[in-house]
Formats: structure tokens, C-alpha cells, sequence
């Protein structure tokens, strides 16, 4: 079996590999009026091609890419080939991911991502003296990030034209999924105070839509398979690995590794977000306010919370490598075998 | 002539009349998970559904509709039959343009929208003592906006898979140029001062492109034409209505009627956007500081500024009705008489 991962890790950094220049070539195209084949933007004027190009910086500062792997992976269920338009799906989801970064970090106000400045921050250096500009030029930059992600799907070098009609769909649904997650993810701060059920259903929307579920969508889509006879399917698997992945998430917070996570522990406890790790807190009697994170650590600890996180993220991963082994025989086992080891890899890391 | 105008004006009316009811009725389907044919968005919370609500609201609150007049008019082009798809189109255009002014009106901070709050300050209304809660919330509602805009036109309902492909291209390309348009125009505030040349940039891009242009090419394709080898002309002829208008709304700022306009002359003045009203001051050495709208508008009209804008309109509305004139013989004579008409109209209203 460990073979069977090695070969599926290797293929993942290799669609990494290649997809790392494609995004490249792709802002260079969009900076060029006379390549033609996308929007037309202001030749006038730097704040246009300024915003362009915080968006290529951000995300071309890419990390694990697996939203792509998924998506290659996807399409490898279906045929062992070369599958058109795949290229262009990548791009689509890595901009609508841009996209939601960049709204995110505007509303969090949050100044890093990927070890630079979100693009507010980046504005705000240009800007220091008028937050209200640098505000506005994020909203419209992040909102060209989201016109680029359908747009590429759309046009030659994407995918055939029969394909590519469905594939947009996913994308544009995934987008209005993904700020439907949003939205109830500012709600968290309101009462009802949010329980487990609702938290479910943050990630669902927030990440693991677009993140997990439209790249298997379109990787099927673009391999020539109808994803809408396997929905539900899918869509158990996307949500159990989100799942997994997010309390995996929230527990690093207080039990992971400060070096290899990069941030101080309890950042988001003290952020007060309500998160699956504060439930669990709370549901051991346990209030975070007032203590160190590690008084709160050791306290945790012996009220078995971590135990608990780690069991619950455990059962989720399962669920979702459970489901993923139903797919062998229908589809090709090189590719299943990724999806059904993905789930416990994603609740292993440790950053 | 004015019997060609009259059933021109009537159709307009038609169209919009037709429109309403539709676009409501896609409302209640987008807010009805079970309906289908759109994206999922999250049942549980009262973000979400309050965020298509006030989309709704904005979108209904509709004024003139001349984009969906445009649309019809331009697929009247074509053939006096039914066209699959317009209905569709015009849902795109009109999403398309509630994204940009929820937005812009955050952007530029502005209570008030079509007689009604803007989405912001319904926002703000809400939450009062959380202006950053609200900024958020109208961040994400005007992108699930934009995701809606695209998405219509890429299912059941929209239009026929080998046109749909096109259309959504070109929403998304005017979305993305809306947007630089958008960026262009923030950057008037900043030196070096805008001459006209950049206003024209400004105007073409931020209003024109998916107001006139987009319907334009979305009217042909639905009706089964093919607009690239016209795109020149097309774009002309849009960006000759575009400025025509542009110049006539700013200089209705100053020499226009206080009750038709609803709102105080001189309001631009005073928030002082370089519009083609100032640069036409400026050339005419008048210093619009520390003048009364009234004062200053006896000066502008004793040096002649008036009558040097209303000329400048009239010269680009012509140059637009002259291109469209050339259009007879290619396309039908009733609806090459709408476009012929337009421009004039556009330079002539007095709100």
C-alpha cells in the first residue's frame, strides 16, 4: 500500500511541477492585449495592470496545489490519457481560489498569507495614508480574480466546447457556494452561538466545495464522465475529508507544533473564533479566557479534548476513505487508491 | 421618422415591462434550493438568504432597463422571431450590473441607490455598532452577484449550449473590463490629473463595455450571428454612446434641472471627481471652488462651457447614429432604427 501512496504523492508534486509555470504563462498572456482570448482590460493607467499583478504574486505563492492534484486525480478515475482542458480547470480553481483570499483577508484584515502581504496589506503599503482606497482597490482586484476563473474555461485553450459549458457551471456554483460559506461564517460571531451541525456546514460551503468537490466535479467533467449520477457520492466524500481536515485544523491551534505551523499557538482561540476546538473545549467545562496556551494545553489534555478532536477528525477521515474504496471497479484503481488515502494523510500533517 | 422612434420607445417599454416579472421569478427559484438548475447555496443561517434578499431587492428596484432594451434590439438586428436565450442574457446583464453597484457603492460610500438604500447602508442599517460586519456582508453579497451573473447563462433555461458558451464569455470578459474600468476610474483622484483622453478610457471600460457593448454582442449571438467581424464597429459605436451620455450626465451636474435630477446641482462638483464638466471648466479658466452652483453656472454659461459640452455630446451621439445608419441593408431596418435613435435620445434626456 505504501507504494501505492508514494506513487500518488509523486504524482501530486508533479502536477504541482507543471502547473506552477502554466499559471505563469497564463498571468503573462492576461498582462498582453495582442494575446487575445481573454478580457480586454484598461491599457491606460497602473492600477489595472497593478491589480493583475498582486494577483499573479498571490498566487503564484502557491503551496500544495491540491486543489489541482485532486483534480488530475479525478480525471485519472476515468482514463489513464491526456485530458483537454484540464490545464484550464487547474487555473479556474487556483483563481477562484485567489479570489476568495483575497475577500477573505480583507475581511479578517489579516496581513499575511503565504508568507507575503495579502493583497489589502499589500495596497495599504502603497496606500498608508488612505485605507479607503486600499480597501477599494481589494474588493475590485478580488473581484477580477473571480471574472478570471470563470473566463478561462470559457475561451480557446480551454475545454472542448461540448465540456466546457458543464465545467463553468461548477466553477460559477462553486463561487456562489463558496461565499455562501462565507457569509455563515461571519455569522459564527452571532448568536445562536453556532453548534457542531453548523460548523459542518461552514466547511462544506466555505472550503471544501470549492476546494474538494468541484475539482472531482470537473476532473470527471473534463475525462468525459458524467459526475451527476455519483452527487451524492461526492459530495459525502468532499464534505467527510473537509471535515476531517478542518477539526484537524482547529486542534493544531492549541496541539500542533508552533515551528512547523509558523504562527504562535492559540491564535485563533484568542481570536475568539468559534471553532470545533473551542465546542470541544467548552462541551469539557473548559473556558480558554485567562489561561496560557500551555496551562490551557495541559488542561485539555487531561480532560481528554485532544483525544477527542483527534478521534473525531479519525472517524470523518474514514468515512470519507470508506467511501472512496467503493469506487474501485468502477473506476481506475491508481486514482482511487489516491482518494482513499488522501483523508488520512490530511489529518496526520502537522501544519 | 417619429412614428419609427415612437415604436422603438414602445418595444423599450415592452421589453422592460416582460423583464420584472422574470427576473423576480429568478429570484425565487435562486432562493429555493429544491428548484435546481443553480448554485447550492447554504440552507441553514440568515446570512445567506438575507444576502440574495437585498440582491433581489437592489435588482428590482430597476430603473430604464436600457441594457435589456439594447439586448432585445440587438437580436431584432437579426430576426423579428423569438430568440432563446435573450431572456436569459438579460438576468446576466442586469446580475452583472447589481455586482457593480453594490460594489461601487461601497466603494464610494453612497447612502442611496435607485430611491432605496444601497446594499452597504441596508447593511449598516442592520448593524449598526459593526461597520466592518457590514462592509463584509456587502463585499460577499455583491460576489455571489457576480458568480449569479455568469451562472444563468450556463444551465436549463439559459441559452442553447452552442451559443451559451459565447455569451458567457462575453459577461465575463465585461465583468473583468467593468472592473478595470472600475480601478481606472480611482485612479482619477491620483496625479497626474486626467486628461480627456483617460476620461474616454474611463467611460469606455467602467460603464459602456457591459451597458451598451456586452448586450450588443449577447443580442447578435443569441440570435444565432456572429458579432466578431463587427466588433469595431460595435465598439464604436457602444464607446460613441458611452461618452455622449457621460458628457451629458456630467454636465446635467451643472446646467440641469434640480427637481427632474432629484438631487442638489453641484454634488459632483463638490465631491470633485474630474469629470469632463471639470475639465471643461478648467479650460475655460473657471475655478469652481468657493462659487455657488449658481454663480458658478452663470459663469460657465457667459464663457460658454455649456454650450461647448452640449456640442461635444451631440458630436459623439452623432458620430454613433452615423455609425449605426451604415448598419441598414446588413441588419433590420426597425431595430437599426433604435440604434440610430438612441444616441440623440441619450444627449437630450434631462435625468
Amino acid at each position: 500500500m505504501n507504494d501505492v501512496l508514494a506513487a500518488a504523492l509523486s504524482r501530486a508534486a508533479g502536477h504541482q511541477r507543471r502547473f506552477e509555470p502554466r499559471l505563469a504563462a497564463h498571468f503573462d498572456a492576461l498582462a498582453d492585449p495582442a494575446a487575445g482570448g481573454g478580457p480586454e482590460l484598461p491599457g491606460r493607467g497602473r492600477f489595472p495592470a497593478r491589480a493583475l499583478e498582486l494577483l499573479r504574486e498571490l498566487s503564484l505563492r502557491g503551496g500544495k496545489r491540491l486543489r489541482v492534484a485532486l483534480l488530475h486525480e479525478a480525471a485519472a478515475l476515468v482514463t489513464a490519457g491526456p485530458v483537454p482542458g484540464l490545464d484550464a480547470a487547474a487555473l479556474s480553481v487556483e483563481l477562484l481560489h485567489t479570489h476568495g483570499l483575497v475577500h477573505d483577508d480583507l475581511i479578517d484584515d489579516a496581513p499575511l498569507r503565504r508568507g507575503g502581504p495579502s493583497t489589502y496589506y499589500a495596497y495599504l503599503a502603497e496606500f498608508p495614508d488612505r485605507p479607503d482606497t486600499a480597501r477599494a482597490l481589494t474588493v475590485l482586484a478580488g473581484d477580477l480574480a473571480a471574472f478570471l476563473a470563470v473566463r478561462v474555461l470559457l475561451g480557446p485553450g480551454g475545454p472542448p466546447p461540448e465540456r466546457a459549458l458543464a465545467m463553468a457551471a461548477v466553477v460559477a456554483d462553486a463561487g456562489a457556494a463558496a461565499v455562501g460559506g462565507q457569509l455563515l461564517d461571519l455569522e459564527r460571531d452571532f448568536p445562536p452561538l453556532p453548534d457542531t451541525a453548523f460548523l459542518h456546514e461552514v466547511t462544506a460551503y466555505k472550503s471544501t466545495g470549492y476546494s474538494v468537490l468541484a475539482p472531482l466535479r470537473l476532473g470527471l467533467l473534463a475525462a468525459g464522465a458524467d459526475p451527476a449520477p455519483y452527487d451524492r457520492e461526492l459530495r459525502g466524500y468532499a464534505e467527510a475529508v473537509g471535515v476531517a481536515n478542518q477539526i484537524h485544523d482547529d486542534l493544531l491551534d492549541l496541539f500542533g507544533d508552533q515551528d512547523a505551523l509558523g504562527k504562535p499557538l492559540g491564535t485563533d482561540l484568542r481570536a475568539g473564533r468559534r471553532s470545533y476546538l473551542l465546542l470541544a473545549l467548552e462541551a469539557a467545562g473548559i473556558d480558554p479566557a485567562g489561561r496560557t496556551p500551555d496551562g490551557l494545553r495541559a488542561r485539555a489534555r487531561a480532560a481528554g479534548v485532544e483525544d477527542a478532536l483527534r478521534a473525531e477528525a479519525a472517524r470523518h477521515a474514514r468515512r470519507a476513505a470508506d467511501l472512496a474504496a467503493g469506487w474501485e471497479g468502477r473506476w481506475r484503481t491508481e486514482a482511487v487508491a489516491f482518494f482513499t488515502h488522501l483523508p488520512a494523510w490530511s489529518v496526520t500533517r502537522d501544519h
